[in-house]
């Protein structure tokens, strides 16, 4: 008998007709309210990922969050209203009970041989075996998935700890190790808490509202980072009246930037 | 009798269902493939808008353009999938010939008081009295209806002038002066040319894949605004194998951040 990997085992899904696949909640993946946004993006993107008329592989994907999910059965439905020659568009919707909690749009794409580099650069930062774990909030079933280890920007305890940039950077990996696939980098993007608490130093209502993945990692950027650690770095621009924006970048330790991500957030103070 | 602004005439749509407006292509509003995408994004916003069961103002919105518009007649329907107290979810679908070629997810929202604050700087650039009007490229019938100030990154001519960073910064405003919207400010996320032109100095083949827009203005910000230039600057982070993303930033004269933009983008070299 094979073990699932707890991350594996929480974006399983059952294919139950054309384009319909079931999955569950695992309360495991738990987070405040419903599960781990990163998970939803997750299995959303391994919904379309396991459909037979499925081409090349992700490269842009956007999840609105319409509602947090109850515990239990959900259904994914997928459709792809257009495949170009490189590149094909995906919708999907995971519903409960009939009623739509999650909607996503994403784009898979054959990478060709072109001209390539990479403009930005990684933060200046220690090894992560220098690095003291840490985790988010121990209350919260999710975090304790992950390896943690903040170089900066932690989670606040106290006003005292507000700071005057919204930045978070961390080395983050599986605590249970496993390879990276895109599914497992899909839901790295979403591992950041809301970026209004590092400001005020303290815990305020707040939730991703719509989160969006660029992926620009190949295969052979995920080979290469393995199951080893990744530096992800994320910081808000505006908090504007209820809603900030949270601008992101996941790197390997080689140095590859395997994706930028960006999500919209509503809070209340 | 009224003559309307182009770009209002570009984006009118005429009501024929509940959530289906019938709206054309506007040959003035041409790209080099297709309408301008920053059209097509203001009009699927637009749709949105002008719906009866439309609430709050928008806060964020990713359109995803399967393929290029033929001149003529198109149909959007829109749909609202839900409805929460402070936010609304929309999904919006651009078809022709019963062929979807665009689709827009939405979210409007409600802003409220809140602790809000501008984390990023605005680059310091000449005003734009002090800085000569330039353009994309004269065949392109839409940038004619923009007046164009490039701070840095104007379009390059040849391969001397390719740059080591792709970032264009420019002061733009609507040729034929016309007070900003949420419309208004959506094609204006769209108005860079493909930085992948700028690292190489050459033109290649390349179009916008999926946008994605932030809007953090509300309508006072819009309102100070008025029909003055705002500043608009861009860049690539990864060029991987045929995708580059594009993260930017809309600012007003006096220095609001009125809307975060991302895009992935296909290329060839």
């Amino acid at each position: 008998m094979t073990v699932m990997h707890p991350f594996d085992a929480a974006i399983d899904l059952t294919h139950i007709a054309p384009g319909q696949t079931l999955g569950r909640t695992d309360p495991q993946w738990a987070n405040m309210v419903g599960p781990f946004g990163g998970i939803t993006a997750a299995t959303l993107l391994r919904a379309i990922e396991h459909h037979p008329d499925r081409q090349g592989q992700p490269l842009a994907m956007t999840v609105n969050f319409l509602a947090p999910l109850s515990d239990g059965e959900f259904v994914i439905r997928t459709r792809t209203p257009r495949t170009n020659r490189t590149n094909q568009h995906w919708l999907a919707e995971l519903s409960q009970r009939d009623t739509t909690m999650t909607t996503a749009s994403a784009v898979f794409a054959r990478r060709r041989d072109a001209w390539s580099t990479t403009e930005v650069c990684p933060p200046v930062v220690l090894n992560p075996d220098d690095v003291a774990p840490g985790l988010i909030a121990e209350s919260l079933p999710w975090v304790h998935h992950y390896d943690m280890r903040f170089v900066t920007g932690p989670m606040p305890t106290n006003e005292q700890e507000a700071q005057a940039s919204s930045t978070t950077t961390l080395w983050i990996r599986h605590r249970q190790h496993r390879p990276l696939d895109f599914a497992a980098l899909t839901a790295l993007c979403d591992v950041f808490y809301p970026r209004v608490y590092l400001r005020l130093g303290q815990f305020v209502p707040a939730g991703t509202i719509s989160l969006t993945v660029y992926v620009h990692a190949d295969e052979h950027d995920l080979a290469v980072t393995g199951d080893g650690f990744v530096l992800a770095t994320a910081r808000a621009q505006r908090f504007s009246h209820g809603y900030f924006d949270q601008t992101a970048q996941i790197w390997n330790r080689a140095g590859t930037l395997l994706a930028t991500t960006h999500q919209i957030v509503y809070y209340k103070t």
